[in-house]
C-alpha cells in the first residue's frame, strides 16, 4: 500500500501493520516532552501510575520555558517539582535557567528531534517538529506520563490532507503567511485529527526554520501533525545539530489523501489573523487603520534567527512608535547570542525595543508583555483567542515578523512595503 | 547656625528658616517620582483632591519599572492608568517599554536629579539620589499626589547621624559592604527618621555609582535620607548627564550631629545580610556552606555598569553551577547596551547566566526570578524580608555583585577570592 508521510513514520515505529486512516496502532516514541506547566501534571500521573523510572533517561525532555525566569511563587513551585523529578530520575535533557529556550526552538537546535521521529509532547505546538519530518504531536499530561513510563503510545492513523504550495512569493511574504492563509481557508477545525502534509515548489524552497513555522501552526487548524517530507536540507540541519544517521522520507507515489488543498502564493499579501481566532485571516490591505499598543516578536512560531533577522531588517534605522511597546524574545540562548553577535540587538535597542530572555512569555498570557483591557497587540505568535495574551478585552493580531516590526514603527497594522 | 547637608538643602528650598531637628518646614520639591505600583494610587489621590494639573510637567517622573514588561493583567492595567494620566497631563518624563529602566538608576542617568535637589518619590529607595547630594526620600502615594499638585511638601528636619568611613578597602569589598556593615551596626531602625550623612576618605574615593549604592540602602536602617556631600566628582557626573548649573554642597564645619559612627574598612570582609533582615549582617567567612539556588545581579542597589563589570570580572571564563539560576538585570537600557558593547553579556552568556530586560524584577517579588519554598537566593538587591522574593519559606542573602557572582559559580555563598 502506498503511504503518506504520516503512515510511513508510524510504520517505522510500530510492530503493527499500519494501514488505513482510523486504525489504532501502537508505536514506540523517540522523544517525550513536557514543560513547566504540563510536566508537574504529567509527573503527578506518572507517580499515580506507580511507574518507577522513565523508559529512557535520554528520551525525555523537560523544558521550563513558559513562566521562567519564574514569574511568581506558583510558577517557582511548578519548576521546583520538575527540577526535582529530573534529578530523581536522572533525566539528561532538563532545561532551566541559562540553558533554557522555548522548547520547540530548543529541541531541534540541540538535535533532540529529527526526521522520522515520533515525538509526543504535553504541549499543543509539539507539531512544530513536523518541519523536520517528525511525526510530532501534542498530548495531555496523562498520556505523556504513560509515554514517559513505557516509551510507547497509541495513535489513530490520521487521514492526510495534502497541501500543495506553489507560485512565486512576494517580498515580505513567507512561511507564516502561507500557514495563516491555509488556516483561513480550511478553518480552525479544518484538519481536526488529520495530518497536514505540505508539498510543492514553495515548500521545497523553504528553509527548515520556515517549515517549522508552518508545522507549528498545524494545530491551529486542528491538525494532529503538520508534516514535511525530509530532504537534503533537513539532513543538513539535523547533522549540524549533532544528529547522525538521519534519512530522508517522503510520501509514496499514489498515497491516499483525503483532500488536496492548492495554494498559489503568487500575489499573496502578508496575512493577518484578526481577533479572536487564527482562521479569521485577512490580507494586510484589508486590515486598515488598526492602532496597536504592543508588538511581540518571538515564540515557538517565529522566534528563530531568521525571524529576528527579518524583524531587524525592518527596524534598522527606524524607531518604534512612542505609543507601542515592542518586545523581542529570541527563542533560545543560542539565538539570543546570535542576535547579539550579528548586531541585531543593537538595531532593536536603537529602535527602542525591549529585549527579553528566551521564554514563551506573553504568547500564552504568561508574562513579559501581558495586555490590559482595550489594548491591541500584533504578534508573531500562534494564537489570538480571546484573553490569550491577557485581558478578555484585549485583541491580538497574528502576523509575520516583518509585519509586526513595521507595525511597531507606525503604530498601526502596516505592510512592510509601506514604511 | 552651622548646618548639616540635610539642613542646607532643605533651607535652599524653603522660605522658612530651617533650624534644629524636629522643626517642621515647607519646601519646594525639584522632582516628584512614582512607579507602576505607586503611581496609580497617587493618581487616584490626585484626582480625589480635585487637582487639575501637575505643578510642573517637567518635574514629575513616572517610571513603569516594577512589573514590566507587564507580568500579568493587573500590572498591565496599572501601567495603563499611569500611561493615560501621563498623556492627559502632558508629563514629559514618562517611561515605559524601550526607554524604561529601574527608576533610581534611570533618573540620575538622565540628569533628572542632582546635588542640592529635593526629590520625593513614592518608592522607599528614592533615597538613592543622596549619592548625588540630593535630599531624596520615599513617601506614601497620597503625599506624592500632594507634591505632584503643589510642587511642595513638608518635612520634619531630621537629626543627622554622621558616618565616617576610613581605612584601606580590601579587594572585592566596596560600597555595598560598607552600607551593609553600617546597617548591621546600627540596626534596621538605627536611623529612623534621621539623615545619614556619609563622609571620610573612603567615601571621598568612592565613585558616584558606589555612593548611590550606599545612599540607596539608607532606608534599610530606617533613614529618611542617606546623604553625601556633592563634590567635583558629582558635578562631573551630573554634567555628563546633561545638567547645568549644579554646585557642590557640603556640611558646615561645626554642624550638629546626633551621633558619629566610625567605620574602619581596613580588613573588612565582604558582608552578607542573612535572612530575614538587612541588619542580620555577617562577614562572608561566617556564612559557611550555605547552598544557593539562585543568584540575582541587578536592582536599584547594584544594577549599574560598575556592578555589571564587577560581576563579569568574576564570571569571566567560569560557569554558573548547574544547580543555580543566575539572573542578570542591568538597570537601564543604557547600561544594558553598555554591557553588550563592552562584552559583558558575552561573558554572562558563556557562563550560563540569563540576561533580563531592565526591571526591578524579583527584588520585590515582582517577576523574573521568584523563589519557591525552600529555595535560597544570593542577591545584590536591598531587602531580604521574609517572602520578599517569593515564598515565605525562601531565604534571601544580600551581598555585593562579586560575591553574588562567585556564589553563582560555586553554588554556595563564597568569597570571590576563594574561587
Amino acid at each position: 500500500m502506498p503511504r503518506t508521510v504520516a503512515q510511513k513514520i508510524l510504520q517505522q515505529h510500530s510492530d503493527d501493520t499500519v494501514g488505513e486512516a482510523g486504525q489504532i496502532v501502537r508505536c514506540r516514541v523517540s522523544m517525550v516532552l513536557a514543560n513547566d506547566i504540563t510536566a508537574p501534571l504529567a509527573i503527578k500521573s506518572f507517580r499515580a501510575m506507580g511507574a518507577a523510572d522513565v523508559f529512557d533517561k535520554d528520551k525525555v525532555a523537560l523544558v521550563c520555558d513558559h513562566f521562567t525566569p519564574n514569574k511568581d511563587i506558583d510558577s517557582a513551585e511548578q519548576v521546583k517539582v520538575v527540577r526535582e523529578f529530573a534529578k530523581e530520575k536522572g533525566i539528561t535533557h532538563y532545561y532551566e535557567g541559562g540553558n533554557v529556550g522555548v522548547e520547540h526552538a530548543l529541541l531541534p537546535e540541540l538535535g533532540l528531534v529529527g526526521p522520522g521521529d515520533i515525538v509526543v509532547g504535553a504541549d499543543s505546538h509539539t507539531c512544530t517538529y513536523g518541519g523536520l519530518g517528525a511525526f510530532a504531536t501534542g498530548m495531555g499530561s496523562t498520556d505523556i506520563a504513560g509515554a514517559m513510563a513505557l516509551g510507547e503510545t497509541w495513535f489513530k492513523v490520521p487521514p492526510t490532507i495534502r497541501v500543495e504550495i506553489t507560485g512565486t512569493p512576494e517580498k515580505h511574504v513567507g512561511a507564516k503567511d502561507y500557514i495563516l492563509n491555509l488556516i483561513g481557508k480550511i478553518g480552525v477545525a479544518g484538519a481536526l485529527y488529520k495530518a497536514l502534509e505540505f508539498g510543492g515548489g514553495v515548500v521545497d524552497g523553504l528553509s527548515i526554520e520556515g517549515r517549522m513555522t508552518m508545522a507549528n501552526m498545524a494545530i491551529e487548524a486542528g491538525g494532529k501533525v503538520g508534516l514535511f517530507a525530509s530532504d537534503a536540507k533537513t539532513l543538513k540541519y539535523t547533522k549540524a545539530a549533532g544528529r547522525k544517521g538521519d534519512e530522508t522520507l517522503s510520501a509514496d507515489s499514489g498515497a491516499i489523501y483525503e483532500r488536496v488543498v492548492d495554494i498559489d502564493v503568487t500575489g499573496m499579501e502578508p496575512q493577518i489573523a484578526c481577533p479572536h481566532l487564527p482562521d479569521n485571516v485577512k490580507p494586510v490591505s484589508e486590515v486598515k487603520d488598526v492602532e496597536i499598543h504592543q508588538a511581540v516578536i518571538g515564540s515557538c512560531t517565529n522566534g528563530r534567527i531568521e525571524d529576528m533577522r527579518e524583524a531587524a531588517a525592518i527596524l534598522k534605522g527606524r524607531k518604534v512608535s512612542s505609543s507601542v511597546r515592542c518586545i523581542v524574545l529570541p527563542a533560545t540562548p543560542k539565538i539570543w547570542r546570535q542576535c547579539m553577535d550579528e548586531g541585531l540587538f543593537a538595531i532593536f535597542m536603537d529602535a527602542g525595543a525591549v529585549i527579553g530572555p528566551p521564554t514563551c512569555g506573553p504568547c500564552l498570557g504568561g508574562h513579559m508583555g501581558i495586555l490590559a483591557g482595550g489594548e491591541r497587540c500584533i504578534a508573531t505568535t500562534n494564537r489570538n483567542f480571546k484573553g490569550r495574551m491577557g485581558s478578555l478585552q484585549a485583541e491580538v493580531f497574528l502576523a509575520n515578523p516583518a509585519v509586526a516590526a513595521a507595525s511597531a514603527v507606525t503604530g498601526i497594522i502596516t505592510h512592510p512595503k509601506d514604511i
